[in-house]
């Protein structure tokens, strides 16, 4: 039985509270040794101090959340997108991960052309991927679930992530496997394999029944929920992924939660749900 | 420009608060010329008399809703699910429609086995396809939005629907397209063009954000959300379905709207928006 804790990563969004500097605290003391970073809160730490107290704690991040929002019709809110994107690349970088997060963007506002969105999408990608791949970053496409696909995320499969990553070379452009976002896909199987070499990054959280009022915040951990973890890590370990397995939570009542008392459950249901027997 | 509404039929979903004998009477007030019909509402008339109020009416049934909810492990469920899908087949024929649309049914109480729910959905269709068949009637295996998989239909792409309908004779087993659970799909194009002859029902009503609380209650009237209708029904079109184009609509302030009102507004919008220019 595999009941360590050598792969299991915080995304910061599951301690939404904490900030940084809290949340390498909290990661120290609950002895995990990834942490998966949000740009707003590196922010407002700084990128060269949120570097020191990483060194100092010994914590390696997993990813960089995030970059993206590339459907914008506008030159002028594209050509910010871009500029924004190349940021998140060298913040990246900085940080020491090869994993930059990439949430696509929605319909701009009023437009109902989901193929132009996908269209702008796969430009944005091919302009920012040899950027990312001289910085020694990958832009993890992230596939959203359908509920997302008109105002957060256009890319709504693995599938379609990997049709738009594979133009690229593997060191520049790869995928996010999202438990949250593909636990339906009836194509689940074939794409994770199909996805060798090009998974960035696996995330996990649960899909919890009544759906929550609020889209943003439905997700739920580990266990609370209708997915097969240890299937799903079953099929990415097959794939040959090694890397990180982030636990990346939105969730209203759980960011009320004591940060500590958080991390504890996380640890628990990671063993129990996402490694298993 | 076509603006005619000879293939407009209301489900009756849309005008919730209306028993059958109302909708009948609405859509005669609006000169609509078909019926979308649920077996709840049915059996509040009673067949016979349902049967005699259409006919009346010269109104047809587009559809009957809804046959499905397979996914049971226990046996006297499912031998009860089994027989509630024969006596619908029985009832659509007796309706004059040919359509059953099928809800396959979502994981049962505390299981997380998708592969499982969906192979015994599969091993429900093939137990009632030849009887819906007998009946000159077609189970219309619905996809629905991936927001279901996990408590009402596991079937979640239109190309998953289609794989487990060509298992049988067009005769048989057919699919839905529903614009709300099937508009997010990067697969749309290729799997309407590969269900020619297998479209028993094409369904229209909008994808609103943000996202409204109850997942149930989620679906706007067309032109409200984002959803390209003319593109769609123009790949219906090219599959070669010539059949009703139902407005579904579960919406909590449209059913609290005068069904006379909501059914002058579904013309407008359907002409606007789904036919065009």
């Amino acid at each position: 039985m595999n009941r360590d804790l050598s792969r299991l990563s915080l995304n910061q969004k599951t301690t939404n509270a904490w900030t940084l500097p809290q949340a390498i605290d909290g990661c120290r003391r609950a002895g995990i040794q990834a942490i998966g970073v949000w740009r707003e809160s590196l922010a407002g730490t700084g990128v060269d101090d949120a570097v020191a107290l990483l060194d100092d704690a010994g914590l390696r991040v997993s990813s960089l959340c995030r970059g993206g929002f590339l459907t914008a019709e506008d030159p002028q809110q594209r050509a910010a997108a871009i500029e924004s994107n190349v940021a998140a690349i060298e913040e990246a970088a900085a940080l020491g991960t090869d994993t930059l997060v990439m949430v696509v963007g929605g319909l701009p506002e009023g437009s109902r052309d989901l193929p132009g969105a996908r269209a702008r999408v796969a430009d944005g990608i091919a302009e920012l991927a040899p950027i990312a791949g001289d910085h020694g970053v990958r832009l993890a496409l992230e596939p959203m679930h359908p509920i997302f696909t008109a105002d957060r995320g256009v890319l709504a499969t693995l599938g379609e992530a990997l049709d738009l990553a594979e133009q690229f070379p593997a060191e520049q452009v790869a995928v996010v496997v999202d438990a949250f976002h593909v636990w339906w896909d009836p194509q689940l199987e074939q794409q994770i394999a199909r996805a060798a070499g090009r998974i960035a990054s696996f995330q996990v959280c649960d899909w919890i029944t009544p759906f929550p009022g609020d889209a943003l915040l439905s997700r739920g951990m580990m266990g609370d929920g209708h997915i097969d973890f240890q299937r799903l890590r079953r099929l990415v370990d097959s794939a040959g992924y090694t890397g990180d397995i982030e636990v990346e939570i939105f969730n209203g009542p759980l960011w009320e939660t004591d940060g500590d008392a958080v991390l504890d459950l996380m640890k628990e249901r990671y063993r129990d749900c996402v490694l298993g027997s």
